[in-house]
């Protein structure tokens, strides 16, 4: 194992999820990632995780089942699969999932297929990923290459290995994970410098956010009363910070489920079932998308709106500079965990309800409707960053702020 | 893919567990292994496969658990994963089992916490494995490499590289897979030379064999009253024929639970819990184990005859010539499917049931013994076959017939 590995299976299990004595962890992994697993199961146990399971995952016989198997094999809620939630749930693990993802994994896979899935999935899953979500528990996100994903990004290297090896060097950087640094410490320094954005965010408490840029964009966000800006370094319901993606360069919070006027448009492509939304922008009126375009496949944007109820809502605002690493590397990476930290970005569908005080004891999708908290089974990120971008904040008694100029901070 | 392993792939499916139009598929597969699982996966559903599941499985985070966990983790009965056994068991799911086991992962790992395991899992497991061992569904055992299994098997390869190319080799050959012939002709043939053994033996119908040979053995077994020989080629409770273990030589039958008098020596070592049982020797009276001893690793002998009640009789008697191919390739393969095919062996616990007349109506393990069946939560193959074994084979009428002269067919 090399030094940067093991520093990055660390910084996985010490600082993303941050494992405690006593406590227990559950690892989503694909199989083809399953090294990665294995080392970062004994972490936890040198740690001093009481339990470690691991929950194999496949996209690649998923997409032969998508593609051969008949049309009654989908859609289907089973007993099993809800008593696995259910344990996982009430044995409060906290949770590393690895998120290493061909994009084109679902190309030319029969978009009912996998609406029918997701459905299904989303819904019996909806016991932990709102534990998830309300940060109950300790979560970490964290990305391993693979094979096809790296040549997808590194279509140039001559080989396989040469471009795993470049994904590796990407992801390290990313990361903050070098020879001759400790990434807990990079990581501390990271937590405060991100910290000082939440508190001047926190201090100007804006009722509006404004949004303008060459590309077209005109939007106006209302945020709610209460509003909670959140950065890296988060503390979960057991009492122990966490951060939720490695890395992370975004500062965000919820609009107003009802809040948000004009028109925004894309910067960068969106892969959604496998294939890439481009060229697409949004109308809203009070909240709610009311018109919308795309120059590359707007029938699954129009499905990305229309499958889940309130996916035509927003529910999330994240500020990343345009000098972010990630955004500097210039990579299209065709993954959101890293894509979103390379660019000012917006989510439709579901809001992280410990974005609003009092969300996390809104109970019912009315209660929290009413603090401005939007829910939905889907959450999905797209970016509308650019070099240009301008953000004026508007306090309650009207007083104008520059948040961001020519896409950087400005407070 | 090279020829040959798509040719194993098609023998597995459509020989081995012979998935039918609208049958279900569980596959259960290390996750080293995947692309195996996936080939499998595509060709049930070429086959008309309804529903292919797969269960990955991983010994080396099983040891890593084994290692670094703390006591407490061991020997739970999860509900989840009752209520997954029940759903494969009540939706009829087929099953192939790719077996592929590093020989020396539980080396070194705490006996107490492999039993409770084994144990839990066992008992769990127990509905799915009674269908199984009542053939009520079809089902097969198959082999791929992997590279600490290879290189244990060919410790004088270069390479990994090479030590896995010798191992495929091996395998090919000994499931009759090769570049000119179709392999699903060569088991058809196989078949029905396996089964002229069988006709004999149930021709003969035998109370008693009597085994002998230089190495100490001298064992009579009893055969229950309606016995049943079997070879390869089953038919399972649905309709359809399978192979239950891909390669196979073997010609077995069960024991008289309590039939059993003499002792046996083994001729090949054991691996058992990670460790090797060699040199050891089996005394029996009316069935069960009086005295034993072993030149290596007894306290490992006791625990596998005390750890599960009536895992201290016999379950299995079998048959193979000394000349099997397997046997021929001189390789000790470390693997119960490979080495139980190179020699006669017995099995101390459980019998399948469908070896004696009615036993497959016999429900409680009170009705099997009445039968001459054993029952219990193990079944353990050991190799007792020589060169020079002889097996006489004594009829109702005290006529007696020689089965094996100098460890081959006689009959």
């Amino acid at each position: 194992m090399s030094d940067k590995l093991q520093k990055y299976v660390k910084l996985a299990v010490n600082v993303g999820v941050n494992i405690q004595p006593g406590q227990k962890l559950l690892i989503r992994c694909p199989v083809d990632c399953a090294y990665f697993a294995r080392l970062a199961m004994e972490e936890a146990y040198k740690a001093g995780a009481e339990c470690v399971e691991i929950l194999w995952n496949d996209e690649k016989s998923m997409r032969i089942n998508y593609l051969f198997a008949p049309d009654t094999n989908f859609g289907h809620e089973y007993d099993w699969v809800k008593e696995r939630v259910k344990y996982f749930v009430d044995e409060g693990f906290n949770m590393m999932a690895v998120y290493a993802t061909d994009p084109e994994i679902l190309k030319g896979v029969d978009p009912e297929r996998i609406q029918k899935e997701q459905k299904v999935g989303a819904k019996i899953g909806k016991p932990l990923s709102d534990k998830v979500s309300a940060s109950a528990v300790q979560w970490t996100l964290i990305s391993v290459p693979t094979e096809s994903w790296a040549e997808k990004v590194f279509p140039n290297a001559k080989t396989t290995e040469e471009a795993m090896n470049l994904m590796w060097d990407a992801i390290y950087a990313a990361s903050r994970v070098d020879d001759t640094t400790d990434p807990v410490e990079n990581w501390k320094q990271h937590i405060a410098t991100m910290q000082k954005k939440v508190d001047v965010l926190m201090k100007h408490n804006f009722k509006y956010l404004h949004f303008k840029n060459a590309a077209g964009t005109d939007l106006q966000i209302e945020l709610p009363e209460g509003h909670q800006w959140v950065a890296c370094g988060e503390k979960a319901g057991t009492g122990y910070n966490f951060i939720a993606n490695i890395p992370t360069e975004e500062v965000f919070t919820t609009p107003h489920r009802t809040g948000t006027n004009g028109v925004v448009y894309a910067t960068k492509p969106l892969v959604h079932m496998g294939d890439v939304i481009d060229g697409f922008w949004l109308k809203f009126k009070d909240g709610k998308v009311t018109e919308y375009g795309a120059e590359k496949n707007q029938h699954l944007l129009e499905k990305l709106l229309t499958t889940h109820p309130n996916a035509d809502f927003l529910g999330e605002v994240a500020l990343v500079p345009h000098s972010s690493p990630i955004s500097a590397s210039g990579i299209l990476w065709y993954n959101t965990l890293y894509d979103e930290n390379a660019s000012c970005h917006l989510a439709l569908g579901k809001a992280y309800p410990y974005t609003v005080k009092g969300g996390l004891e809104a109970n019912s999708d009315e209660e929290k409707h009413a603090l401005g908290i939007n829910t939905s089974l889907t959450h999905e990120d797209f970016m509308m960053g650019s070099a240009d971008m301008s953000i004026i904040g508007e306090t309650y008694d009207g007083k104008k702020v520059a948040v961001f100029e020519q896409g950087e901070w400005a407070v």
